[in-house]
């Protein structure tokens, strides 16, 4: 449909959505997971890694980090890679599209308006006791999603969380899906074997605690009637139930702007109405999701349905900026909604030469 | 244009919205001046006063308060008024209008889904210190005006701050109104006396602090150099600059819904901008502000500009309703938007007698 937009699916949808009005809401928040040594290559290190969702929207905003001293980054290995905050901000200033930040709960609260519909940050999945409240959780993005849908054609939402592969392993796997191996990281070297012990970890000790009935023995049984709320209050994140929410008070189609994060979303969004139409709502994400050997997006979404993933390659071999070449190298790959606001640029008429022109000019201030 | 409507200026931009899609926000904020003895009738008794605005937005998203036992009601001499939060939610449930509550500064943080302006309530007045950072908040809003304004025809922007024609006295006199004996009030004894002792103890700290440069000899010289961020700081309420901000940030027409106070917002719009344009605006509000004796916001307008200002007239006589008839009797009046979302009705094809009728099904359950 676009040059640098693959779709894998129907792009029935998008044919839809082309040229009409969107708003992008990020969503925000933090889990005490990410704290885990070498799970996650988010903030430039461990202990700025929290105040990286909180530097991303102040980015986006503000253009600058006002929660703490340096932009959020992923370092290993000596590289040093901007945040997908700078491709997302490149694509609002180019297509003037509304957003909104949302907290669903960062333990760094971002000095940004924000809609807050939870303040409250998740904990550690290893403990089968990950987010407190996620109907509550659920139940506000509802409404949010609801209104903001009200005059808008279709709504953007992106995630901005540290960790947020593991716990999409923790939701997945819980409620019965394959996903070992499969889920994406923000470096090269995907710690697999770490997150399959963290999940496993906070599945027993929510077992224990009589969270989830989790049976390793039948994890295709995807019918069992496992509470998908008890599962994310057990080894997930607050920004599932936050997205999710939204996805069912929207009155208007939705991106799911993300990597295998948004597989886990959609997940949840099945296991509360099974019979939930996929047709009206995408994932939209970047090549780099799909160029990572280290997983495997598209296997984790055939086994949920059918659900249309879109893929957007910025052409970053094309740019003089370092920094955003490191995301050819395995480095980052997604994150604050980079690859849907890439879709919705183009859905809008921008070129990819555009944006990826608009990205290097923010990456250059 | 409407039955129960009365346009007081042009009617030009109503004729604009007639069937347009509107958002409304609802501002909600505390100030520390309510807490004086006698100055408001917000809440059952003063030690509830505090709750209100989070109660009245909680009313209208869940239907119930949850941030205290009793609902907000202005109770004075063994009368008790239902909160204009009923009419507002009324109207809500009434047109499905998109809405969305912006805190600005609630001492109470409502337990609902809201866009976060700023946390910090605002102090009493007479210390001359009211408002910390009120640049921020109008910052804040400002881009929160801009992104919701995108995609709707016109924004109506309410609020729910007990104590807030006190604020706004504090903000018209220190501008170089005269505003004395002409704001609103919640009870049908208005106490003037109070509110303009309370704001010229105001006014005098904030000179001794050397934030505002009042002349009283010279009130009526409206284009001295006066910073109206430092008015707000030393005699205003958070509300202020939040509604100021968002106009500033619109993109569409704005329907500022409120009494006395919305000419406080206007006061303070003219003030950083001589030249506004007060032909995309308007101020709307109900036939109870404008029987109000004790008060005059045609003329405080005037002073100001060319306002536009439009009565609704729900005719609560027809009502059996007693909580509702005490608003004839000169309780409560205005607040949480009520006026202005009366109109945003009226606008989108509802009857006044329809929407009356709404509002008593809202006070019976």
């Amino acid at each position: 449909m676009f040059k640098g937009l693959k779709s894998y699916g129907s792009d029935e949808l998008l044919a839809k959505l082309k040229g009409k009005k969107p708003f992008f809401i990020c969503t925000i928040a933090t889990t005490a997971t990410a704290r885990i040594p070498n799970i996650t290559g988010a903030g430039l290190n461990s202990k700025l890694m929290e105040y990286t969702p909180a530097g991303d929207v102040e980015l986006i905003v503000h253009g600058e980090v006002r929660c703490c001293d340096v932009p959020p980054q992923t370092t290993m290995d000596g590289t040093s890679t901007p945040t997908p905050a700078m491709i997302t901000k490149g694509v609002l200033e180019l297509t003037d599209a509304p957003y909104i930040v949302a907290n669903a709960g960062s333990l760094i609260k971002p000095d940004v308006p924000y809609i807050s519909i939870n303040e409250r940050p998740g904990e550690d999945i290893r403990t089968g006791k990950a987010v407190k409240n996620p109907k509550k959780i659920f139940e506000n993005s509802k409404l949010i999603g609801y209104n903001i849908s009200k005059n808008n054609d279709y709504l953007v939402i992106g995630e901005s969380i540290p960790g947020g592969t593991t716990t999409a392993l923790g939701v997945l796997t819980a409620l019965g899906y394959d996903a070992d191996f499969k889920v994406s990281g923000s470096t090269p070297k995907n710690p697999h074997n770490l997150k399959k012990d963290v999940v496993m970890e906070g599945i027993a000790n929510a077992k224990q605690i009589g969270y989830i009935k989790y049976n390793n023995e039948n994890k295709n049984n995807k019918n069992s009637k496992i509470d998908p709320f008890k599962v994310v209050e057990a080894v997930g994140d607050p920004m599932i139930p936050a997205v999710a929410g939204m996805v069912f008070g929207s009155e208007v189609p939705v991106i799911l702007a993300g990597g295998t994060q948004m597989t886990a979303v959609s997940a949840f969004i099945k296991a509360i109405e099974p019979k939930f139409d996929f047709s009206n709502i995408c994932i939209a994400t970047t090549k780099f999701v799909v160029n990572d050997h280290t997983s495997d997006i598209f296997n984790i979404a055939e086994q949920i349905g059918e659900i249309n993933i879109h893929v957007v390659n910025p052409y970053f071999e094309k740019t003089h900026s370092e920094g955003l070449k490191n995301y050819l190298k395995g480095y980052v790959k997604e994150g604050v909604g980079a690859g849907g606001v890439m879709l919705m640029a183009l859905l809008l008429g921008y070129s990819i030469d555009n944006i990826r022109a608009k990205i290097e000019e923010i990456c250059e201030n």
